[in-house]
């Protein structure tokens, strides 16, 4: 883990959300993807070396939509920057930790991802990602 | 906001959460903390520029304790650091944001800190820090 890459918030109300974080952190954000595989539009702020990326649901069965039906809006997930994505899996399924995505997908700001089941991580959903080189 | 400072976890067994973040960090934490006056007992881990800060109540009327009771063990707050303390707290005031202490309070880890009410932030708990000068 080289450091924490982002922090995902999971917002109703993107737009609103924008504003709201802008005012909060003094900055605008400074892109919006919409990352059409996972149901999301982001958008992305920077803070120091991490970002803080805000998650609309494009569509019911989102799992952001999910995750604001059953706790709210708040924190979704805490990203962790990695150099080797397939041998930091290797290594935490090793540690007893349970992997959501053996075979790391595209997520978005040009990335592989994986995810950690938050019931081998103490309730926090842990993402990984690397950067995918051109 | 100068960074996040750190991102504050809650956990029902520190010495459990502290051997599983060692793994899932690949490194131990540096630091056990006790701050008597909010309940709980706190431990840090550096990843880059950040920490995480593992809480653990001491008492049932922690508002750990009460966190855990009502949500689950995981993400608590997010923690900005801030040059001025008061001056943040009479921006974001002026912004809209509901100040939980309008009075910083002395936190873990030689710092004063104030609290952003979650209901004007999205969701969040979002905590202010500044260190204190000896």
């Amino acid at each position: 883990m080289n450091k924490i890459e982002h922090i995902g918030i999971a917002v109703k109300d993107l737009d609103a959300s924008n504003r709201l974080f802008s005012k909060l952190l003094g900055k605008p954000h400074y892109k919006i993807e919409e990352v059409a595989s996972e149901g999301v539009n982001t958008s992305f702020f920077q803070v120091g070396e991490n970002k803080i990326e805000l998650l609309e649901a494009t569509k019911p069965d989102s799992p952001i939509a999910k995750f604001i039906e059953k706790k709210g809006e708040g924190i979704h997930h805490i990203a962790f920057d990695v150099t080797d994505i397939h041998a930091e899996i290797a290594r935490l399924k090793d540690e007893g930790f349970i992997v959501l995505n053996e075979i790391p997908k595209k997520g978005a700001d040009n990335k592989l991802v994986a995810f950690l089941h938050p019931k081998s991580t103490n309730g926090v959903l842990i993402e990984l990602c690397q950067e995918i080189k051109e």
